[in-house]
């Protein structure tokens, strides 16, 4: 079971001067797959982002780097699951080579807070929205 | 003669996987370069690009690559000159290595119109300040 | 006729501070749909760049920007058609919204060299599956 | 008590849709003074990492996003520390503004293993001359 899964090509100009996928690039896979699936999903971020009630700011990110990724790479980038907090929630991704072993390469994790867009105090809780459709129930 | 003139390292990151600085990096290093010398030169672009009276988008670039850039390259980027036309202009900058013959490595430009922030109708000159400060008298 | 197609949807971080794509974004945007064309047509550049018997670097770049992109925003990106000179060849662009009018935003071109990986000296043409698979016969 | 401090402006291209910068950026600009300080160092990265003894690569990064950095901000990114393990060693970062509070803006850090160039075993130990640099004895 997991929420979304997307594959990509590691690019050109995804990789660095020692040959692999810079390290900051695997963030932004993980974020590129959080952001389309919430778009598919109905959350119309381009207007919730200048306009919305609330915004869903990154308070963290972290993740582990298990083997290199190198230009022409097909990856399989998943979001493996997301845990509600009070007012923020963790989402979880997990990127592998599509290969026949499908050989894991980054773990990483997402922690955002749900507060006002115009106040900034946080909500008393995640927006019911996100809940649904990033399965926190 | 020239306008501005900024040496940077090539970072690992600029790199791709031909093990040379990917194309549009160049025209990356002469934007930092020109927008450095406008916020140097008291030109405020925070406060201007979203509330000012007018913005310079960029409507044209372009760049001839005469050779290529590795990590740890120290390179000197220079805004060579500016050329005013009625409502827009053009600046002209190269880069080269910071070597013993200053190895050319590419020329680019950028044209700007001068356009209203509100409307968007072009100005009928490009703004004093900015033909002062590009020194296009 | 056109060569190839792709859509894609402008990221949250493609966006700069003045609200819309930044530059060099569009160039890139055209570069991976040539790559992303090259591979399906069975150029295998992953192994062709470090190991193969010729490159083929980009020695010209250029854009016309005619109107903004917004995140969220889907584009066409074409590889409208390509044309050979002796051993080098440009490739020609174009970004359109995927509106009603198909607005066009960007007409951009690369320019390729067709040189030995090993010594760098000019090819006598340009490699007959460049030719074939880019349709410049 | 710190190991190394770099000032930089918040640049257009590191701001994304929401106006703020784009999270992966905090750690490229941690990465960034982590390799301009070894190399200021001594440290000669551009012919180690294709050809040294060992490598040095992240297994590990996190950060925790304290409050959003907008273009034109000057920040002053800073290794605080570096900490030894058996054959890793953990570098400690924060990027504040350059405000009369010296707000802080991110805390991050990359976990990097020392392992062999060309069989990517783990070295017995952390290399002296890394030791030395980053403070770690």
């Amino acid at each position: 079971m997991f929420i979304y899964s997307v594959t990509r090509i590691v690019k050109l100009q995804d990789i660095d001067a020692a040959g692999i996928v810079f390290f900051p690039k695997f963030l932004e896979y993980c974020h590129d797959a959080y952001f389309e699936y919430l778009m598919k999903s109905g959350i119309d971020l381009p207007t919730s982002i200048p306009s919305g009630e609330y915004i869903l700011p990154l308070v963290h990110a972290e993740a582990d780097f298990k083997g290199p990724l190198r230009f022409g790479d097909e990856i399989i980038v998943t979001i493996d699951n997301a845990i509600k907090k009070k007012s923020s929630y963790r989402v979880n991704y997990s990127v592998r080579k599509n290969d026949a072993q499908r050989t894991l390469c980054c773990v990483a994790q997402t922690v955002h807070a749900a507060i006002s867009r115009t106040s900034f105090a946080p909500l008393k809780e995640v927006p019911m929205e996100i809940v649904r459709v990033l399965k926190m129930e």
